[in-house]
């Protein structure tokens, strides 16, 4: 990792200017069909409020709404910082492009503190990363190429009557897992919907939201090595559905839980 | 349902500005421990988006952030129309007492189209609501009183090492089931903590997210019957955990998933 940055940190790169926004560029390798990949804009957007100065402690809750396409090129994000209270930080922001907003949403910080835990969630039979062959979206999709997908069951090229998508994934070259890495990684699903459907639909993240659980020592300990991300949803209905994802670590840590809802168009729809 | 409003629809009026905000006040009668009960505000925010003149659709997506204590009396709603596209609306909004914001969050309205659907979530067994005794918190919390509870699992008195709760629930009186009741349903549940830990543990609410999947028809197949409502939680750490919770319609439809999550307080904590 000497000399040149990673290609996930030259796409979440972002630069304070001096009112307290922030100025980002789409990177090509993170492109999706139309627009960047929503999970480079979730990343940049948990990357900058951690440099914001007035940060306290680090990401708990993220929500992020997809308002309208992004635009190859530079794009501001604009931070509010709504409250700090002593534990948490309450954070509102969009991001604009030509003066309109083109994603919108809020944050909550928060300070860890040492109390009674515990995981209910238990990761799915998944056996190991090297016992399942890593999978390429087609080539349309580049942002597919930095992620290393090797898939435990819902492979995007099924169909099946079950929505849920397993696998273990990681950067690709591998990096380091941080929060804006799980933000990413939250969005690394396919749209639920082709699976149920056994090929492409047009579909588009509306809403994101993710709660991070992973204490710092989990992402050391987690380092480069994959995660296993699991996924599916709970009903599909007028043009919508949701999706409900979570993120475990190499060793079982629940690293996040991560729901969004999602727009699709179907052929009843286009009557 | 002639005369008097039902104390619901009290709760969560509110009175549009002619700069497009709404003013709206606490009701006495959803007070909790400290403040309002957080479903209250949520269903309020819901009601005046419904209402306001550029309003497109129906409530599709939902996150309110609890930012800081609400205190009695008025409040201000701040709704900022972030973007109109042709099937879909988003906004932010602040809720506002004294200059200061003490809720905040996002919105999404959405146009339902006839598209392919599925229902993957199932209903948990519950048999019928009257197999199950109405159980209500204590006397302190003032909100109880206006759901009528029936608890199949979970009840707030018990203690498990399960998180699961689930309950057939309605107003009190009974109510038309509508969005922001809907909304303030999501946030019924007691937090998830008490019932691992077999007890009263400081606890709130700091980010509630709602998908709304319930069509028009089904709200009107509703009626005032009971739902059936089940929440979760995946991991409990550092002083916070997550909730995920499904509500069905009495004849089964998944009429919304939600999350939230919670900051809590325990004996660890206190050292």
């Amino acid at each position: 990792m000497t000399g040149a940055l990673h290609v996930f940190d030259e796409a979440i790169a972002v630069t304070p200017l001096p009112d307290a926004t922030f100025t980002a560029r789409t990177h090509p390798a993170y492109n999706n069909m139309v627009g960047p990949f929503g999970g480079v804009i979730a990343g940049s957007v948990i990357n900058a409020l951690q440099q914001h100065p007035d940060a306290l402690g680090a990401p708990l809750a993220f929500t992020v709404n997809y308002v309208a396409p992004v635009a190859a090129g530079e794009w501001l994000l604009r931070p509010q910082i709504v409250r700090t209270n002593r534990t948490n930080q309450h954070w509102l922001f969009t991001v604009e492009q030509g003066g309109g907003i083109v994603s919108s949403g809020s944050a909550v910080f928060g300070v860890r503190r040492d109390t009674w835990g515990d995981t209910e969630a238990t990761p799915p039979a998944a056996g190991e990363p090297a016992d399942h062959e890593p999978v390429w979206f087609p080539e349309v999709i580049a942002w597919d190429k930095n992620y290393e997908k090797r898939f435990v069951t819902g492979r995007w090229d099924a169909q099946s009557d079950d929505s849920t998508s397993t696998l273990w994934v990681r950067d690709n070259p591998p990096r380091p897992l941080d929060f804006p890495a799980l933000a990413s990684i939250a969005d690394v699903f396919y749209p639920r919907v082709f699976l149920r459907r056994g090929g492409y639909v047009p579909a588009g993240t509306i809403s994101l939201t993710t709660y991070f659980h992973a204490t710092e020592a989990e992402l050391a300990a987690q380092g480069d090595d994959y995660v296993l991300a699991t996924a599916h949803s709970a009903r599909f209905v007028g043009g919508h559905f949701d999706q409900h994802g979570q993120i475990f670590g190499r060793a079982g840590a629940l690293l996040a839980t991560t729901a969004q809802i999602v727009y699709f168009k179907d052929a009843a729809s286009a009557r």
